[in-house]
């Protein structure tokens, strides 16, 4: 039988297991990728594996999250990125060279390739054929050290798509669509690949615009085939040796087929506060809007800007309406400032921001209280734009340009009848933000800001587990719920004491408090606990305030592994109506757990109640291995690479 | 005899006094400007006055401080000023539109009038024979409601400019010169006036970054003469009806001379940490820097960064800098982007930032722990740039490029010989940022955000005055000092209450607790102290954790004013020697205020040293009823405008 896609490339990287569906293989990775939050902590990680040079094919380390720097710590932190890049053969990627995805999708994606990146939107790359996975610190970390990256052998999703986007749609609606479907839970261990005629229409930034987003069905990646359009928009880099054809076989076996018909597709809205809670755009009532952001690794690249620029050109933006424009990249900024278009960007009213992620993360650009704000963006979680009460709608760069000009969240379609913008057949290139590794490594002296604190070390686990129920959540938490990360506390990610005064605050403003007061404890969770970003801080913090458990209805992918890696055990209820049973307070107790911890099965105690649940442990031998060792670095260390 | 410019302004705006130095004057204010971060604190007070619409010529609402928005109050506040402006007749300058001073030079600025702004840096438009000066938000509030404007009519400084500048050698050599000479407690009640031959090599643009940073003279203003040149700057900015020609007479009286040999002069840099630690470029040893920062109110003029995009054409900043731009205004942020400079800046590696104050005033890209920055800005007092061990370097915008190419600060000499770079004789005007105001004042709806808190009302002043030193300071304390102004309290400005929490406390963590255990008391001062910012908040906030006096050797002017308009006295000591005798704890009394008051001499009794000192109230007989009456607004709700 064919191979899918996906298939073809985990066959070729194939280091451990097989292409069976559901259990665990180990993959060969190429690349990695790391931004500045989660980088440094993953750097801290590198070093203690005491390896000289990576291992990879290329690894990148960007800085483009903490572009603000209100104080020295982000400073430090770069400098302490650089300097590591520097002297461990990673290539640096200067502040203000762009987003990670958008520039590694522009100079170092390559089809057929495995790329591992510690942001949980690395999938971005799966538009040009790569298989693109976003992981923990720590597994970039290993990865970069020459060792495989583990994932459940998905479920492959095809999505078929048929016909071509009528003007004023775009590739934007068409995840919109697919997150309308499944939902931000549906796309777990699944990996979403597209095919069909209707992607003959979409360019290498608009599939990447998909994949990026894919992130948020819970997917452990999504891609596209490689092939005439990817060719091009490799030349079109200057890398046209880069290119390989790459497409799934004619008799492949999907999981599941889903089909999308791109001419009946209309412009849509992710309304507040899910990515999933998608409608048609003239759906909405009037709806007065306070903010238009565009940008984003979703939604910033050359043709996006382009689009915006003809819709704004000669006109001026609403009253009503500050609007912010993040470019995805120097080179996307560089040509819209050569070719004009930033000019009308200006002269439209809009405020040029740093080509960084920006209001993405809420690092600025907050709305006022109570705000509208619509952006192209990925998330919309209460919260994360900096402001609790703001309301936060995602839509594609038309809707949002159309939008600004109107001043209230419109649909596109009347102002886009005539636009034409072709794809470039020579993009920009100037490199000179990328800073080479040295050539020795003894060369390098690493610079360490005061900020920068020793990551917390976990023990091997112990022969019970005891611990009261510190907090008692929801379904959907978010790594966002989990270890906030606005502007005021994206600063110290690489200071793990100074973050744990926050953890799950969103939630409970006291749990940190009640986590020092019991010395730890277990967090009680419900489905697909620990959604969004891929930050091992969601686990590290955990650690550091000492907890040994998280009992859930479901985990997300990325948090599920993170929590595993730092020896925090993720179990879930085997019955779920459990989970009502349980409340804060009560003290739970995992008695013999080294011997429990053979089974999938784990009975747990409530001495509080007098009730005795059972809880899964769903994971590899493998994954058993480092929770006994307390953490993969406990495991990694005791054997050589 | 003759007039000086600034004779001759006064004489046409006088309302209240006569042309004699040394005495108080009241003057007609035709124009007013603020800024969020004293705006809306100044909207508050203008609200309580009772007045319906603005009385001067023109007044003008900029947003350029608070521009990264890390949380939803400085969106609430723009929103605030913005429905202010609105309702009462004033234009409103959107985010985006660019720093006041600079767009008030371009767009309102007219020579001859009188101009007063809740920013020190007011004087910029000195630099088209403007007499513009800087002031607590209450006075501009008063302006705008009709009042007049009081200062004690300056001594005239002469400053005679000879010869050309040498190539590599630019009008911010020039003020750096001035301030070598003068120090930053050389102005105080002073207005330096430029003349000579050598005024006519310079633009409109490059006087205004003289008159600019003139404020760091602690000078009341400084001005330029009107001429031909002022003509072409108002032609190109398509006003040249605003234009009138303004220069002193043959026979002026001025009460101190100095000359400056252009010819002579060699680019400059204030080393760490004051503006007027001034030494010649070349003086310096190899010093690498981290970080070079051009833009601000100083050097962000379209000629500035037209010679800044020249230097780094077709090269790459150095490997350890990173450099950001923050263009003055969307107008030379649009030219530049027209033009192609904006994509020769952005090719060379620069990271640009929005046209607003950004970094100058601590608003992000704080420098690395114990990092270099060499900035094109007006201040670098320790801990401004937002990093407290950071070494801050001020020097031209031809200085800062040199250095981000080579990564030392070097002399720009060798790099610009062949530069040739013409003011443009039409600049881009669109104004699309700039709202007007309503029509009729009835129609516009305040919005409010709920961290706009009331601001603190003073009480008349009571018979005696008795209180604990809550603490005792050195010399040329700063407003940054008093009420810090950084990345994390800058949003707080609408929020007394919130910043009393940090006031002064650079200088003792302690004094906010201190002032509250104690229910406030006095300050103890020394020379210049109140230097820096025009911040009303350095009184306000005082004012709300009960300070009832402050005692120093010397006021720098706005501060000075600001205490007077809001109750607090600001007594220096007779005796310096005084000042040594007094501790923190010592519980000082001052008795029967209200018959004291009449004289200039107050006797104040040391209770805990059994000691009597004599002070001196440095004030008019205006500012006598403001403080008996606790205040200026409480002194002006008494009357009728």
């Amino acid at each position: 039988m064919g191979l899918t896609i996906t298939e073809k490339i985990i066959k070729e990287h194939l280091v451990i297991g097989q292409l069976d569906r559901g259990k665990e293989i180990g993959l060969k990775i190429d690349q990695t990728l790391t931004q500045d939050s989660t980088g440094t902590m993953a750097y801290l990680q590198f070093e203690a594996l005491g390896i000289d040079r990576v291992k990879t094919k290329k690894s990148v380390a960007y800085i483009d999250h903490n572009l603000l720097q209100t104080g020295p710590e982000n400073a430090d932190d770069h400098l302490y990125i650089q300097s590591i890049a520097k002297k461990h053969g990673i290539f640096f990627s200067k502040a203000g060279n762009g987003i990670c995805h958008q520039v590694h999708l522009e100079r170092f994606g390559v089809p057929g390739q495995t790329l591992l990146g510690s942001d949980s939107h690395t999938p971005t790359c799966g538009g040009l054929g790569m298989l693109a996975i976003g992981a923990g610190g720590l597994d970039v970390a290993v990865a970069m050290a020459g060792g495989e990256y583990y994932i459940t052998m998905p479920q492959i999703v095809k999505v078929e798509l048929k016909g071509k986007l009528n003007p004023g749609v775009s590739a934007k609606d068409i995840i919109l669509e697919v997150l309308r479907r499944y939902k931000v839970k549906g796309g777990l261990n699944k990996i979403f690949e597209y095919t069909g005629d209707g992607i003959k229409c979409l360019t290498v930034p608009e599939r990447a615009t998909i994949t990026n987003m894919g992130a948020e069905l819970g997917a452990t990646t999504s891609i596209f085939p490689s092939d005439e359009e990817t060719r091009s928009f490799l030349k079109a880099q200057g890398r046209e040796k880069d290119y390989i054809r790459l497409e799934a076989d004619d008799d492949a076996y999907y999981d599941e087929t889903i089909t999308i018909d791109l001419g009946k597709l209309e412009p849509l809205v992710a309304c507040p506060h899910s990515p999933d809670n998608v409608v048609p755009v003239k759906s909405l009532d009037r709806i007065k809007v306070n903010q238009v952001a565009i940008g984003s690794c979703t939604n910033s690249s050359y043709m996006d800007l382009m689009k915006v620029a003809n819709i704004l050109e000669g006109k001026t933006i609403a009253e009503n309406v500050s609007l912010v424009i993040s470019p995805g990249s120097k080179q996307v900024l560089n040509m819209l400032a050569e070719n004009g278009a930033l000019a009308k960007l200006i002269s439209a009213g809009a405020r040029i921001l740093e080509s960084a992620c920006g209001p993405c993360i809420g690092m600025g650009q907050s709305p006022n209280t109570d705000g509208v704000s619509l952006r192209t963006f990925n998330r919309n979680f209460k919260g994360r734009s900096g402001t609790n009460t703001a309301k936060v709608y995602l839509a594609s760069p038309e809707v949002a340009a159309v939008s600004a000009l109107v001043g209230y969240i419109t649909s596109p379609e009347e102002y886009v009848k005539d636009m034409d913008i072709d794809m470039p057949e020579k993009f920009l290139i100037n490199d000179n933000l990328i800073i080479s590794p040295a050539e020795e490594e003894g060369e390098v002296e690493i610079i360490r800001g005061p900020n920068i604190k020793p990551f917390p070390k976990s023990k091997a686990l112990e022969e019970n587990i005891e611990g009261k129920v510190l907090i008692k959540v929801g379904d959907d938490i978010t790594t966002d719920h989990i270890m906030p990360s606005n502007a005021k506390l994206l600063p110290y990610r690489s200071n793990i004491p100074y973050l744990s005064d926050y953890c799950l605050v969103p939630c409970d403003p006291e749990f940190p408090k009640r986590a020092r007061k019991y010395g730890g404890g277990i967090i009680l969770g419900g489905f697909n606990y620990g959604q969004g970003s891929s930050r091992e801080h969601a686990a590290l913090v955990p650690l550091y305030l000492g907890i040994k458990a998280v009992i859930a209805k479901s985990f997300a992918r990325i948090h599920k592994q993170n929590l595993i890696n730092n020896g925090i055990l993720p179990l879930i209820f085997q019955n779920e109506m459990d989970f009502d049973s349980i409340d804060i307070y009560d003290e739970l107790a995992i008695e013999n757990i080294l011997i429990q911890i053979e089974e999938d099965k784990i009975a747990v105690k409530n001495i509080t109640k007098d009730e005795e649940y059972t809880l899964v442990l769903d994971i590899t031998e493998r994954q058993r291995n480092i929770l006994r060792a307390g953490g993969l670095l406990n495991s990694m260390t005791k054997q050589d690479f």
